[in-house]
């Protein structure tokens, strides 16, 4: 975006800083990849939201702002933590303690409802390192350890509510696909085939979280360098590999799928090829999504149809680009079970009330990209896709 | 969203796995406010945005998916540190290495690039506590010490090129603000106004973070109540308060700006006080905004004019929803100094070069709510509202 030299003016002006402050070096840490919010836990087991955008520390005034805490004792009463309290209604049922500093007063209800021992955190990576360590600090007695797994475990298996809910978030990421297909001309802007499938979602009371999209030559990349996955300046051609791989949520249960497709005409050999490698897989570990399967043979089944396709039969095999994973479970967010060969979830088995995003990329800088991507839920007597056509 | 049974079944099922655990109770932590990415530190040093949305650890596969990290060190070349390395184009221009385990390898470089001795890390806030802590453990030499402040100061006085970019935010944020005006018409819901808005920004390249959205008999709110801020099934009806604060980024750089009018008509006496005191108060503010003032002085003239408004003369001094501040610092991110006539930064500068937006919030169940929020440039002669109509 900018020049080379105010990158490194910027840092030159930092290491004097960090020079001044006695330090080596510094390391400076971030996150992308929109709207993680990561409000699954405290969302699942209350129904709140916190709205309020994170805003950094102030001593005094606020510590944590955008966080919400639920203690859950073993035997013992709930009790929702927030640092907010007069942004909603209704309120949540389920005691409600506001509190600006919701660090020191997490503790201090730790030490009010919980006897000393271990202490599980679910939502580890939320929980920012300086709040963590000071929890420990002030809370010698309590042994605070992560524990994500069980959350993930509460919420692997759905109940009919969730599924109910997953469905209508599913169609509505379907129904986002299809404004963008429809809005995707030649002549088009990338930015303007965003716009018209997040409009969709926003109207519908749904949540855009983030998208990858690029076409044409960059349609080998997930998306456009920059905070903006999109670009304005890319007009569609007719004849141009168009990519989009899209998430959001509606009710907080996320949908997540990706298609890719030629703008204004008929794929060229070269591309059907692409086209049919990244879906045809995927479909064939979506006909396995039956209970009692084995994570490891839906993942196998993906890989050898892909093996076997055209694509890699003129192209080779090129590498994963999700470390050998053909998908996750999807509900309040991207979870646990990992769809892959071999690994933590590989002997899980596949059960009724599971939802799944399938999904798989390729891309070569020479020939394009290309993403195909469903959810689907597994139902007793097989799979549910919940984001068709 | 759900029946309460719901979230009792939900929290009985994980009382169950955190005993069966051995845990004493849980704590679930979780983090809301919408695409609040953390993404400042990296991007100002080299313009680098990670696109992979976040997804949980799967050991062996990857660790802190849709992170990235500078190494930067007192005396030697940057290092430009990324989890996935084929999602886009062009290349940064920073030496750049990727690695799927993000945490491990920054140890590694850490340990290659500095001698023994402090490291600050900027970014806590995005550093999740468990790859903290295994960080410190694997890095018994190296003293690693928080330390947002030195990012805060060096993006606290932007470059001429910085303040470009924020006056185009700030411009787009406003014409999305009047395209949420021109959709509101009686009939229309929320989410169809919110849609508007989005819609606008994303078709310039912009992105959309988040908003607060209100109206009518719940315009004391600050947003609905889960994920999705607006409501697809509250239609607005003339006379109607409708207040909207709204956020996102164009190349990175934030805009924030709220407006508070009533629906297809003219305030009524009781409505015009209300708007008058939150508008009223941020512009004394603003027009301090100068060289050589004072934090304090500035966060002091805004809560001299709400006091002496009609509103306050009628309802008194409704507490502050902010803490006692009065706005924040602007740039990729929301940041110091806070605004406000005590704390940390009540005895900071203001000085050319910084970019702050001011707000004000009220909020009385009884009577409705408002906002009232613009960004401000500070030029060597005088404050430049950047989100003006």
């Amino acid at each position: 975006m900018l020049g080379s030299h105010e990158y490194e003016r910027r840092q030159a002006a930092l290491r004097r800083l960090a020079a001044r402050s006695g330090f080596e070096g510094v390391v400076v840490w971030s996150k992308g990849g929109a709207a993680q919010d990561q409000y699954a836990g405290v969302y699942h087991l209350t129904g709140f939201y916190q709205h309020q955008p994170f805003v950094p520390d102030a001593p005094g005034r606020w510590r944590a702002q955008g966080h919400a805490a639920v203690v859950l004792p073993v035997d013992g009463p709930a009790l929702l933590l927030t640092d907010t309290g007069t942004l909603q209604e209704p309120a949540p049922a389920i005691r409600l303690r506001t509190a600006p500093d919701l660090v020191d007063t997490l503790a201090d209800q730790i030490r009010a409802s919980l006897p000393p021992g271990r202490v599980g955190l679910i939502g580890c990576a939320a929980m920012a390192a300086p709040w963590w360590c000071r929890l420990r600090s002030v809370l010698p007695g309590h042994d605070l350890v992560g524990a994500d797994e069980l959350g993930w475990e509460a919420r692997r298996v759905k109940s009919p509510a969730e599924l109910d809910l997953l469905r209508a978030s599913g169609a509505l990421g379907a129904r986002a696909m299809t404004a963008a297909r429809d809005s995707a001309a030649p002549g088009a802007t990338e930015a303007e085939v965003a716009a018209a499938a997040i409009a969709e979602i926003v109207r519908a009371s749904g949540v855009y979280y983030g998208m990858g999209i690029s076409s044409g030559a960059r349609s080998h990349t997930y998306a456009a360098s920059g905070p903006a996955p999109y670009r304005g300046d890319v007009r569609l051609s007719e004849g141009d590999l168009l990519r989009i791989d899209l998430y959001g949520s509606l009710h907080g249960y996320l949908f997540d799928l990706a298609r890719t497709w030629v703008v204004g005409g008929e794929p060229t050999t070269e591309q059907r090829r692409l086209l049919d490698a990244v879906r045809d897989s995927v479909m064939a570990g979506i006909e396995l999504l039956r209970p009692g399967r084995r994570v490891s043979e839906v993942a196998r089944r993906c890989q050898e149809v892909f093996e076997r396709s055209s694509f890699a039969a003129h192209h080779g095999l090129p590498a994963s680009e999700m470390g050998g994973t053909w998908g996750h479970g999807l509900g309040l967010s991207f979870e646990p079970p990992l769809l892959a060969e071999d690994g933590a979830n590989a002997g899980d088995t596949i059960e009724a009330g599971m939802c799944l995003a399938l999904e798989r990329r390729v891309a070569i800088p020479s020939e394009g990209g290309a993403t195909y991507e469903d959810d689907v839920i597994v139902t007793p007597s097989g799979p549910e896709v919940i984001t068709g056509d």
